[in-house]
């Protein structure tokens, strides 16, 4: 390898300071079997519990099974769940999209983001806050899993989809964000997409990735992804990595950034 | 398809008002033929020049042809180039990532962006700009096409990297941003990852994505990219695009999100 790979790889060593993880719940993680891959999302049942209860319901019932993402955008969101198959009628939701600072622990990340006062993190979790009127909500960053819905804020019920792009921030506070893809971005990543010409919607079932199989991770009997460590968003370690972050000392910084964080680009580690 | 889908859908239909386009200019355009299919790049020679030729001329020798994507990581970069051949030995460039807002023709997105006091688009690049100081410079956002380097600002010569997660901003004003994908950015997020364990480096050639062949669009004698139409960044027709995202008036929006945009979130319509 020619010498000058070896600094930028070490820009994106997250091992220069000492990490501190939690195990994941598997009784609160989805395991989706695609034909891609497979993805474990966390659900946020403390953020948005008449959500993961009826995802959890659905999944247990095997409603997902054999579905597909049949509205893929690159740069935006991979939506799949039920589609068209109205044999199955879960019922609507109301948006759990908000909620009270009050009694909620988070790291702070940044003051004056673009989108809101203060961003934070909370158990693992990219969040937006307005500490004024004691508000916050999810933020939706890459990997985050939301239910979709229609001009009625609470007819979602079952079809979810998954940010594949740039945050759309835009959809934060009105759409009802239940979990995080915590591994297998990049099989989300390999979803397949419309074509240009096709608007978004996939219309050939071929055409599209395929859920062969939805299970609750604490369902199945043996899986890699049971053991899986997730890095803990409290506690000192996280917040010298946030500091780390918002004031880079590496060299390969010749011209510091501006001190600041946008917090979809704090990648998390998992560990297995 | 459920009545529920196609509110959803609306959301993404930059049709509702006009667009205009411009000819993708087949000179200044890369066309990678990789194993998971064709890229296309368009480079940035008015805000790059000597990056923009010195890619052009390895591109015209054959340079990347065989050679791979050897650091991939999900939500970053994926990293190609010569990697360790050293039979070839390109100059290196001095940085190029900044230039005068004097004479420069873009369209405003956003004041006080959280990385910067203005951001813009130019001609399609996503910018950032001082204008106190009078100094711009190109974005990193997904699909940002850069100059790999060492420690040394201007120790980069042929290797570089596209943008393929949450704009990492932070990478600003300090690396040369020489091209953006325009077509097949989901080719691009097939592109092999390293393994978790492997810390973002693929040791194993057999598992990397291979750069089959990389042209000059204008040297490819018939190629259905050569008719790429590209969005217009100036004019009435983008201005009111931006005011549209800016100002959401769709019924889906029953809470108006804040008057902000991030200048990687804006999607640049691409049609052939």
């Amino acid at each position: 390898m020619r010498a000058y790979l070896i600094p930028v790889f070490l820009l994106l060593s997250f091992h220069s300071f000492a990490q501190e993880f939690r195990p994941l719940n598997p009784e609160n993680t989805l395991l989706l079997k695609t034909s891609e891959g497979d993805v474990v999302i966390e659900l946020a049942p403390q953020f948005a519990p008449k959500h993961a209860a009826q995802i959890k319901s659905l999944v247990r019932k095997g409603a997902y099974n054999g579905k597909s993402f049949y509205r893929v955008i690159d740069g935006f969101v991979a939506q799949g769940g039920l589609g068209d198959d109205d044999t199955i009628k879960p019922p609507t939701l109301k948006m759990e999209a908000e909620f009270s600072t009050e009694e909620l622990n988070y790291s702070l990340v940044q003051e004056n983001d673009l989108f809101a006062p203060y961003t934070a993190f909370s158990d693992g979790f990219a969040m937006a806050m307005d500490q004024e009127k004691k508000t916050a909500w999810l933020a939706h960053c890459p990997g985050t899993v939301a239910l979709a819905r229609g001009n009625d804020p609470d007819s979602g019920s079952a079809d979810f989809y998954i940010s594949i792009g740039q945050a759309p921030r835009y959809l934060d506070r009105i759409m009802t964000i239940f979990g995080r893809v915590v591994w297998g971005m990049d099989v989300v990543q390999r979803i397949k997409r419309a074509k240009p010409e096709e608007g978004g919607m996939i219309k050939a079932v071929k055409d599209r990735t395929v859920i062969n199989e939805a299970l609750i991770l604490s369902y199945v009997d043996t899986s890699p992804f049971k053991k899986l460590q997730i890095e803990k968003t409290s506690g000192k370690a996280f917040a010298d990595k946030l500091q780390a972050r918002r004031s880079r000392s590496h060299p390969f910084f010749f011209k510091k950034p501006p001190p600041v964080l946008d917090v979809c680009q704090v990648p998390l580690a998992v560990k297995q």
